[in-house]
């Protein structure tokens, strides 16, 4: 929308200019988050900037705000844009100095960005999507949610050019992730996802689901699965802030669960609705 | 310094802005060129600008210029900056669009940006330097000359924090390349080097080097090589666009060929100061 927080101050989008040399430019040096919006309220905020600071310390880059500061800027953007649906995407750079691999040795301020930008809420029931299989070519550090996205993009626009909704990404057969997405499948009853470690990035929307399970009692199991358990599961699903629970129906042109949605992603989506609605308040859609 | 080339126009530095939303600050979705400038002459110019070329095409980015009109605004910013011995930077990102994974649906132009800075020769021979190991996070594209340089950057840093020059990387053992250089190894009288497969980028100072060995009799095996090749080779050397040809005489605090430049090395800096004086001109220093 039309402001942003750049550096902490909350200004017209026009206003902000970022260097050539600063380091997310020339090196990918930094770390970002999207969060999303229902009512106007942040969904699983804390978890989000909690991963946040997280990634930035992985890297080393000091996050110019404590957590409820940062919370409080966030509010602040949503209520100047007016959104009530949407996400608010922020990333944080180490900051411009001149080019050179090594960290700055001088005193440099990290670069701040934040802005939001409309996104209805889709409803509970999501249509089965398409996916792609394709190689995980990605850095061994998938787990901090850094700006380093060529792989991922690279995978997604195969997706996208096979009418696919997503790229499944595997390492020699097992399957990691979604290009910007985690993966799931439940295989009698049980929902299996890769675990948490450097080859994936440990999403939000994942670790609520998984909370959403063993709330609800369905058993969950995090250890790597392959391709063949994947076509063979009788469940596949996928979870992101954008997509929240959504089930996979064809990979590579295979029908999963006759390409319908299976019972298990039909609850989850049931929760999930309901875990927005906890946080955020009533859904009409 | 003080000018810069932006989309095709050479302007001063503090008139350019970059959007938030250009995909090389978000995604690193972009590629780059560091070509060295001796004497006022672009050293290698073809080699560079073609492999520019060839990375933008690996991630399908369109030049919008040919490789000449691309030089000739090169030597224009050079002229316009007065550089005598430096290097020019340039990149190459596919432009600002609402931010999604996938390439922009609607028509984007990317943004080019090139500037100079001042570099001395710093003489032929170059002071064996001490290097780190460590190992190789990057993703299995490395032959793409992009922007997603953070695992590249850790590496470095790790290595200067240890009071080292430059970190050797390996995956498993192999030795892949330096964060920011190739690495050649020296055994019986026989340049080894690790092949130019998607693990490594094929460096233009490892490719002029490696002509100047064919020139001058000295044998070269382009193949693989481990981390207990490197500590027994009898020379180990790397090369870059800033370092030219060095040798490394420490890795891990183990000292190669005594802590001394190898006799090899020192041969193939006196044919590498002869090449950059065959292109760009007599060399004072």
């Amino acid at each position: 929308m039309g402001n942003l927080i750049f550096n902490g101050e909350l200004i017209t989008r026009s206003a902000v200019k970022i260097d050539v040399e600063d380091r997310g430019y020339q090196f990918g040096d930094g770390v970002y988050e999207v969060i999303r919006i229902y009512n106007g309220q942040l969904f699983a905020s804390e978890m989000h900037l909690k991963r946040l600071f997280e990634s930035a310390k992985f890297i080393r880059i000091k996050v110019p705000f404590t957590l409820e500061e940062l919370k409080a800027k966030l509010e602040a953007l949503i209520v100047k844009d007016g959104l009530t649906f949407g996400i608010v995407y922020m990333q944080l750079t180490r900051g411009a100095s001149s080019r050179n691999h090594a960290f700055p040795t001088e005193e440099v301020e990290p670069v701040f960005i934040a802005y939001t930008k409309e996104m209805p809420y889709a409803g509970e029931v999501k249509p089965g999507v398409k996916a792609l299989l394709t190689d995980d070519m990605r850095w061994l550090r998938c787990n901090i949610k850094s700006l380093n996205l060529l792989g991922n993009i690279l995978a997604k626009q195969e997706a996208v050019e096979a009418g696919c909704a997503e790229a499944v990404l595997h390492r020699d057969g097992i399957v990691t992730e979604g290009s910007s997405s985690n993966v799931s499948i439940i295989v009698d009853g049980t929902l299996k996802t890769h675990p948490a470690n450097n080859l994936i990035l440990n999403g939000i929307t994942r670790r609520v689901m998984l909370q959403l399970c063993q709330a609800n009692g369905i058993p969950v199991v995090e250890e790597a699965f392959s391709i063949a358990d994947m076509l063979a599961a009788d469940e596949v699903l996928y979870t992101s802030t954008g997509v929240e629970v959504t089930p996979i129906v064809s990979i590579d042109g295979k029908i999963i669960n006759d390409g319908q949605t299976g019972p298990i992603t039909r609850q989850l989506q049931v929760y999930f609705r309901e875990e927005i609605e906890r946080q955020c308040g009533r859904l009409k859609a």
